[in-house]
């Protein structure tokens, strides 16, 4: 029982059959036409070798398929995390050093470890503090600098930078170092790849080609263009043209290896490992969550944690940098059919095989063809409609979004995120520093209690009665200390507060010490304070304390009985 | 209108007469006593020349007399801002060179403006974040390092550090080098102080002394110990014989000047001036509320902001440093009868009076004296029973307690309190990130709806009704995403899933977008999903937004209706 739940592979591969074989060996393969290319460009802009990203391919699918507990979520080298690789590892070693790629090596298997302990420790709730306008401005400032960041690429020009500032100048700098050559391959790379992505799938429709066929030919279009551009690279000698190819390129599997353990590395990689883990985590559990909900599967948030930090800690053995979960290609995966988590596996069996064998040919390719690759990718990325929903639905979370979007474009994606959390945290807490509180009477010939300002009600004089629309804890303490020195400074004839605590679902030790300096102060200009409508689970945590014990007033069960019993006491009295 | 509330002394001042004038006069000369000896040691205690302690006891005093709304609060130098001083200055300056004592004026400068800006922009909610145990925990870590700061000084030994384990070492590193004639001096005085605390008011009663007299004498007891041993330091050439003496003060007034704006200081200093800003105000507020309280009468938060702002701006501009209002000193003000701010200005024309007359005879004051000073004023900080409070009522806030002290202790004021918030918030969110979620059913008999797990209630096949008891934002919307896709997973029959709203005061724009990913995804199994008992402020925000247009289901009034509605249009559909 214990096992499954670590090892989800234990229960589906049980049920596993010739049926979910056939499903997830067609899926695999048209997801491995379309991950030959994007692992190769992705590397690229992770500023890595391009094996790198056919390495970050293989293993960490098979530990996926082990741990994890998505059938339908493609794990491998996504773009926004190998732009967040190649700014936190060029912090700390210059492209192309063999520093960078050890770094690269230890971001993974920082990230995969921090994944797994949050899993063990059930740790996963760290993700909800990237809120949504967060995320969404993040993802579409990352779009755009990905975008910005192959325009070097496109022109065989040197770009240099991971933030728009950078980039930008980089390119004014180098515009004139254009090679027509790389222009043309790029531009000829770009188009193709546009019309294979908006217009193949029509054209092929309206030759009668089926549907089935059309959307293999319509995923197999990457990997045409970028044998396309090989062959012109061949035929029209390109390499002596000036036109930067991606060159000698090691074949074979990767060697296994452990990262070198250098600590001072490993604490200039701690944050930003961490910060790609939540990134990774949130992009890769929004779309397994979307893809299981389809077919009325569950996945296991924490369970998911590990799953991934499994296939980081097997991307750095296995020489690749840090990995996710795709949206792009899970979608293409869970459309294609993939039943279980295996699909993954054979995928990696699919890579594993294009690294022995297309390897030889690579040298031969043009980089600006993984540049357009990489452009295309990104594009959907970019979504500015967040931005107008967010404006018409609250300013407060258009402001994180605004924040997180500008400070990503200008100063880097570490930054941008660390300032839209920042700024989530503080927003939330602004307004719930601020709760309402409302000053309620008796609604004639009612027990029921109201707001004094919005309807006709009885109050008794003497007597406050004040309703709190939130549970008390540190941010809205002295809100509330406040609100009732304000009131008894303005009235001096009162004997009784109440406490309607109706909406109040918690109460913290700070909370609790605000409640002590009110009763306290009311205490001494001999006002009783009273409580109303305690709830259950705030009463057992109230009665520990001898606050309750010292209270002046009275703990009442209803708001109606709170006034019956102060006015029958004072008559008494 | 507009001018009194950022100018109170225009609202006191127009009612002051004889008699506030009388009660005002009284209390400027007990706290001036109280204030010559502690503002002298505090200095020290920020690393400065104790005529600084007398500086920030002139200016700031007038300035908080002008701009501040407690009638009580006594303002000028204070312990833990002290020490916060010292360790902030002691990172960019060595103790005693220009530079620190500049860097201390730019400290107050910088705090001064925050504290300003905050109050300006009424942005006291800020304070929020320093929740109750985080408060606690440092406050007595603060008093434990202040304490053993200045066993050096009792000792007559060199010792350095801002936090225990530099200080501890320093101190065994040193013992060796012990002056017998200092560590005299230091005990006597500290015997006499603890003796004068604890002791003298008794004894005077058992003579026969009045009441009033007693307090005077009581009051006046430190003062008399300075004299005391300054008269022992003369008698006996202390100087010759190794005992550290305060040495020559410049007599006479401080020159008005303005800090050094050297910007890279500033940059260095932002970050400890915001948190002596907020700590210093968080402790001002309480105090300043607790008396106020006892006379009915209010503080104004945001301006009580400006008013410490302009007493930083005031030390700044005077030569002092960082200030704030101290507790102690504002409880003595308040029992004398100080009856508006002017007894703060008393105080100040008080000690200028002192800083003319006195600082000739400083010179032979053993530094020993204030360090005795010192250590008594800072016992009462000490309070560990917060710890077991804390214990007892909840794991989570002695979780903030705990880590906020032995931060503090341990690794110093500015990591420790960041530690503490930084605890604070996690915790929060670790609640609010899974809220109380029930299944519902109805009563029989009823139109009320309760947890099905804790009552004998009846449900309709195929409608699953969820009750959530907590706002919906980004830190818990995942968590329904999660928990209504187990149960979809878990209950194939499903057609209708209600989502009960009468505990979610507000909706964010993370929350509801896991609302319609919920929608979203229930479509596609062909679940309808309802809302019911949305309440007005959230439906407001609701409307305004396509999800409620496109919702597979209903908004229902009440949950009754709900089920109602559900189960008719199956029957007739």
């Amino acid at each position: 029982m214990r096992l499954t739940s670590y090892f989800p592979i234990l229960d589906w591969g049980r049920r596993y059959n010739r049926q979910t074989l056939t499903s997830d060996l067609i899926a695999a393969i048209i997801v491995t036409i379309m991950l030959i290319p994007q692992s190769l460009a992705y590397a690229l802009l992770a500023g890595l070798p391009p094996e790198t990203g056919l390495y970050a391919s293989i293993l960490p699918l098979i530990a996926y398929a082990v741990f994890g507990t998505s059938s339908a979520l493609a794990v491998g080298p996504v773009a926004v995390v190998s732009l967040m690789t190649a700014a936190a590892v060029g912090n700390i070693a210059a492209e192309g050093s063999v520093d960078y790629a050890s770094a690269a090596i230890m971001l993974a298997m920082l990230s995969g470890v921090m994944l797994t302990l949050m899993g063990l420790f059930k740790l996963g709730f760290i993700a909800n503090f990237l809120s949504h306008p967060v995320i969404s401005g993040f993802i579409t400032a990352s779009g755009i600098i990905i975008a910005t960041s192959q325009v070097g690429g496109l022109l065989g020009i040197h770009t240099e930078g991971h933030a728009m500032p950078d980039l930008v100048m980089s390119i004014a700098d180098n515009i004139g170092a254009i090679n027509g050559y790389t222009t043309a391959v790029g531009a000829v790379a770009l188009v193709l790849l546009v019309w294979i992505r908006f217009d193949l799938r029509n054209w092929l429709n309206r030759l009668g080609v089926s549907k089935g066929v059309a959307t293999i030919i319509v995923r197999a279009g990457p990997v045409m263009v970028v044998f396309l551009t090989m062959v012109l690279s061949a035929l029209m000698d390109l390499q002596g043209k000036g036109v930067p190819l991606v060159g000698q390129v090691p074949q074979g599997l990767p060697m296994l290896s452990l990262p070198n353990l250098d600590l001072s590395t490993m604490q200039q990689l701690a944050v930003p490992a961490l910060i790609i883990s939540i990134v990774g985590f949130v992009e890769s559990i929004s779309v397994a969550q979307t893809l299981a909900a389809k077919r009325r599967e569950r996945i296991a948030p924490n369970q998911e944690l590990i799953g991934l930090g499994a296939s980081n800690i097997a991307a750095a053995v296995g020489g690749g940098y840090p990995v996710t979960g795709g949206f792009a290609r899970s979608v293409v995966n869970f459309d294609a059919g993939a039943a279980t988590p295996a699909a993954g596996a054979f995928t990696a069996i699919g890579i594993a095989g294009a690294t022995l064998l297309l390897t030889p040919f690579l040298a031969i390719l043009p980089k600006a063809t993984l540049a357009a690759t990489i452009v295309v990718a990104v594009l959907p990325l970019v979504d500015f409609s967040i931005f107008r929903r967010a404006w018409d639905y609250s300013k407060a979370d258009f402001a994180a979004i605004a924040i997180t979007f500008t400070g990503t474009l200008l100063l880097g994606v570490e930054t941008g995120i660390s300032l839209g959390v920042g700024t989530s945290i503080l927003v939330f807490f602004y307004r719930s520093s601020q709760p309402h509180i409302a000053i309620v009477g008796r609604v004639p010939g009612t027990e029921h209690f109201r707001n004094v300002q919005r309807h006709q009600v009885e109050t008794v004089p003497g007597i406050l009665s004040i309703r709190i629309d939130e549970s008390l804890y540190f941010a809205n303490a002295r809100y509330l200390e406040d609100f009732v020195a304000s009131q008894i400074a303005a009235n001096p004839s009162l004997t009784d507060v109440v406490l309607m605590c109706s909406a109040v679902n918690a109460v913290d030790i700070s909370a609790l010490e605000s409640l002590e300096a009110i009763e306290h102060r009311l205490k001494e200009v001999g006002v009783r304070l009273h409580l109303s409508e305690v709830k259950g689970p705030v009463m057992d945590k109230l009665k520990q304390n001898p606050f309750l014990a010292e209270l002046s007033g009275e703990v009442h069960l209803s708001q109606h009985g709170a006034i019956c019993a102060i006015r029958d006491a004072s008559k008494n009295g």
